[in-house]
């Protein structure tokens, strides 16, 4: 009997060494060229598949993920077009250091010069949002790049690769799946740089550090106000961030605002700004006579690592040299928020019922736009629970990021919070969450607008005529949200006032599979 | 008083220099860099604005305007990820020849280097599909850059050009508005190609013509017909083009079937293949053991003209350089197709429906995939219509496209012939259809499946195990079309007989704006 790894083709070669990788699941929507791959699949064993219907659903779950699993999924894409659609959610997984692997298809080596309609060119397309492409040349290297896929995506924090495979080097013969390559440790900071961020703080001087990135889980969140209670230093997470551990029984934590003027208040008096993980600090955009950078003039901005290097050890290190490693971190205390005792729908009594019920250990999907800055301060003392936020600024991650996390933890409540104009740009989601049968609430804030989009015309200075007015009003028609999760298998409700909203979310977070609440206000 | 030129700002002068070079229409959705351009259009006037709910709708809806308007519309990009929403559908629009006028928000110049959320290489994701790119300087540029990209657009047959539009270039003064830039007038084919084409046609070997672009418009493909009668050419349409004037009254063609044995069938026994516009003909995709290249072995490709020469043109030099100019085209007669006698929608009945009903100069926006390959021979002899097909293979263009052919035509009916699977990557048009009350009637094909993917599952010679199944079967929940088009203000309902189906079918073409017809079969 010959060796049976003679008889994989490359497709089998490449998802035996994905799974051998640690890769065990696969967002897709693939197409012709990518069939071999998915009778790959099955013939494997080992790798659960989650079909979505548009490939903006694939990325985004894929992001989602990656920040709950702390390991990498496979997403699965057709040809250039497929990525193309899946592109603005791996701008925001980038934006997030997600770790994702790209499985996107190509005609045939030899087919590609006939430029067939799908011909495209497809590193050309992954390049701006991956940091690293490849394309196979043949079935026999297939497996080994696939393995290096996984490295790249694994690389701390989390990194896109993007891996081409053309369709012959999915059929035809192999050499077998290979080893595991294993990804470069997290880059760590030097005692130079521990040193000299320690004398910043001993010096007294106003001091805030801006954190993002993995020091946001609780345990180097608990270590950073140890850093605090010793040397008065000031918390700020960044404004946006991948994975924020919160709530009862976690070190409290503020982010700096998204409005301009608001961050420069934050910020205002600080002599020093230390950036963990955290680039300094800068608009979201820019508005004719406001700065771009949002510290103050006379701030010095200091580096104690980058999004690449190891925060949660150069916290430890850090809190060593100050002699604060032994003092007890502050811990928000459990908040009991009053349920809201007006009748009335508004950003207040949703955040208030919100933060009242949040489930222990929920995991928060928020693409609640204008909505979600009322949220961190009630929610503040709620269970504890994971806040997940879009790190790129695209908006249409909020449902497929919804999926992928509860695909990661399916024993963890999934609270989405969706805003109506973000929420129409991946509403496919929605039909996998049904698939699945996934444990997400949504609930879907219903002000039929692009609201932000109306501060920021103020914030730019220009003047709102009937074209403009229309390009952010979302009420002509209305959006029946009820009837398009209904009619994609999720069961669905409209609630306009405090009292109903409250007796549908309880329904929700009881009942298992997804559901939807249209908040409407 | 002051020149009042001066008082514009760089996106005044902009949308006036594209409005003077002729641009009256904007698919748009837009973001806070695009308000001041947002903020023109109220200001400027003659720039009709329409709102997508997502950028595969606008850019699809720009595909479908230019084919049936001759002229590019505008579209309005938010940064990087927002032309990434956009890019599948203007690699279809490439492939379709289409003119198109990106124009994509960007931060102020000074605020790219500081690497906000939504800071991406706007110029690398939009280089792919774009024939022409550039990033304005300044607010003084800003305007000639337009006229100049207007030109690019409309240069023979179509072009994309994408002008990146960074947000302190269209909010800072500008010099005024530009004179327009006049494209290049389409390539002429020489006397020797028309000359040696011709003694092809003379040697009386079997010879087909493959043709594609503006060549399939009504007179050229008369002529082509009595060059047809002149030499016993026949003729050929590429497998899917981007506008065809056909039915009653119109030169009938075949195109080259989709499957690569039934286009192999088609294509055997010619001894010359000459290109109209179309390239030599190939396989969609590649398959184990199956030729890319669709032309027998002992044939002899020739062109008449690229894509890019005037092919009307080359079609009338031709004819007269055979004598066959004098001659009377060939015209297909009106045929009243029989309304099926079967009370069980499938391919075949619905095709005949269609056949039967198709109202006079409609305009066909064809994504029905695997259900409309039943379509051209029963529809031969239909009123005369246009029928609008996908070039670019990217699926998610038909709602688009037909969106922007009905805004293109507002005194045309569009049929759109939609399939399910296809449907569900851009279905947010439907909300642009309520909202600007087009004139367009949706056949939803709803087989619950990327029944594609079965045959090629089997075309690639792989086996369908569970994944493979669960990767080809939207059956789990079942998409309720009438549900998600209600949601978003289009009137629907289902049919699942014949009868049914009629009837709905005529009260949808008798009233206005959209209605969707989900035939579940």
């Amino acid at each position: 009997m010959n060796n049976p790894v003679n008889t994989m083709n490359g497709a089998e070669a490449l998802v035996q060494t994905l799974i051998d990788s640690g890769v065990d699941t696969c967002f897709a929507n693939p197409g012709t060229s990518e069939m071999h791959f998915v009778a790959a699949l099955d013939k494997i064993g080992g790798m659960r598949c989650v079909l979505g219907l548009f490939e903006g659903v694939v990325t985004g779950a894929a992001d989602g993920y990656y920040r709950m699993a702390d390991k990498p999924a496979v997403t699965l894409l057709h040809l250039g077009p497929g990525l193309g659609n899946g592109l603005a959610n791996l701008h925001n997984a980038r934006k997030a250091h997600s770790g994702v692997v790209n499985v996107i298809g190509e005609h045939a080596t030899y087919h590609i010069e006939h430029d067939a309609p799908l011909t495209a060119d497809i590193e050309g397309i992954a390049r701006p949002v991956s940091h690293w492409v490849r394309t196979g040349q043949s079935s026999t290297d297939i497996a080994q790049l696939g393995a290096e896929a996984v490295a790249q995506a694994s690389t701390y924090p989390g990194r896109i690769a993007s891996l081409i495979l053309p369709a012959n080097t999915a059929w035809e013969a192999s050499a077998g799946p290979v080893a595991p390559v294993t990804p470069d440790t997290p880059k760590q900071v030097s005692d130079d740089t521990i040193k000299q961020i320690a004398q910043v703080l001993r010096s007294g001087e106003p001091a805030a550090m801006i954190m993002t990135g993995h020091c946001l889980r609780e345990t180097p969140l608990a270590t950073a106000s140890k850093i605090a209670q010793k040397t008065n230093v000031t918390l700020l997470g960044q404004t946006s961030n991948a994975r924020l551990e919160r709530g009862a029984g976690r070190t409290p934590l503020t982010c700096v605002p998204y409005a301009v003027e608001a961050a420069l208040k934050t910020l205002s008096g600080y002599k020093h700004i230390i950036c963990v993980g955290a680039k300094a600090p800068v608009a979201f955009f820019a508005y004719p006579d406001k700065p771009s950078c949002l510290w103050p003039a006379d701030c010095q901005v200091h580096t104690l690592c980058t999004i690449d290097q190891d925060s949660a050890a150069a916290l430890e290190a850090l809190a060593c040299e100050l002699g604060a490693d032994k003092l007890s971190a502050l811990r928000q205390p459990r908040v009991e928020n009053p349920l809201p005792n007006q009748n009335a729908l508004d950003n207040k009594s949703i955040a208030a019922i919100i933060a009242h019920m949040l489930p222990e250990n929920a995991i928060v999907a928020d693409e609640g736009i204008t909505v979600s800055r009322n949220m961190p301060e009630p929610t503040a003392g709620s269970a504890p629970h994971d806040w997940l936020q879009i790190c790129g600024g695209s908006i249409g991650l909020g449902f497929p990021m919804a999926t992928g996390a509860a695909v990661a933890c399916p024993d963890r409540p999934v609270v989405a919070i969706q805003a109506d104009g973000s929420g129409m740009y991946t509403l496919q989601a929605l039909w996998t969450q049904a698939r699945e049968n996934l444990n997400v609430t949504t609930i879907l804030l219903s002000n039929r607008a692009y609201a932000i989009l109306k501060h920021e015309l103020r914030n730019v200075g220009a003047n709102a005529g009937t074209v403009a007015t229309d390009m952010m009003e979302l009420n002509r028609p209305e959006l029946d949200w009820v009837a398009m999760a209904k009619g994609m298998g999720v069961p669905a409700v409209k609630v306009s006032d405090t009292k109903t909203f409250i007796r549908e979310l309880k329904a929700a977070l009881e009942s298992d599979g997804p559901y939807l609440i249209e908040a409407v206000f």
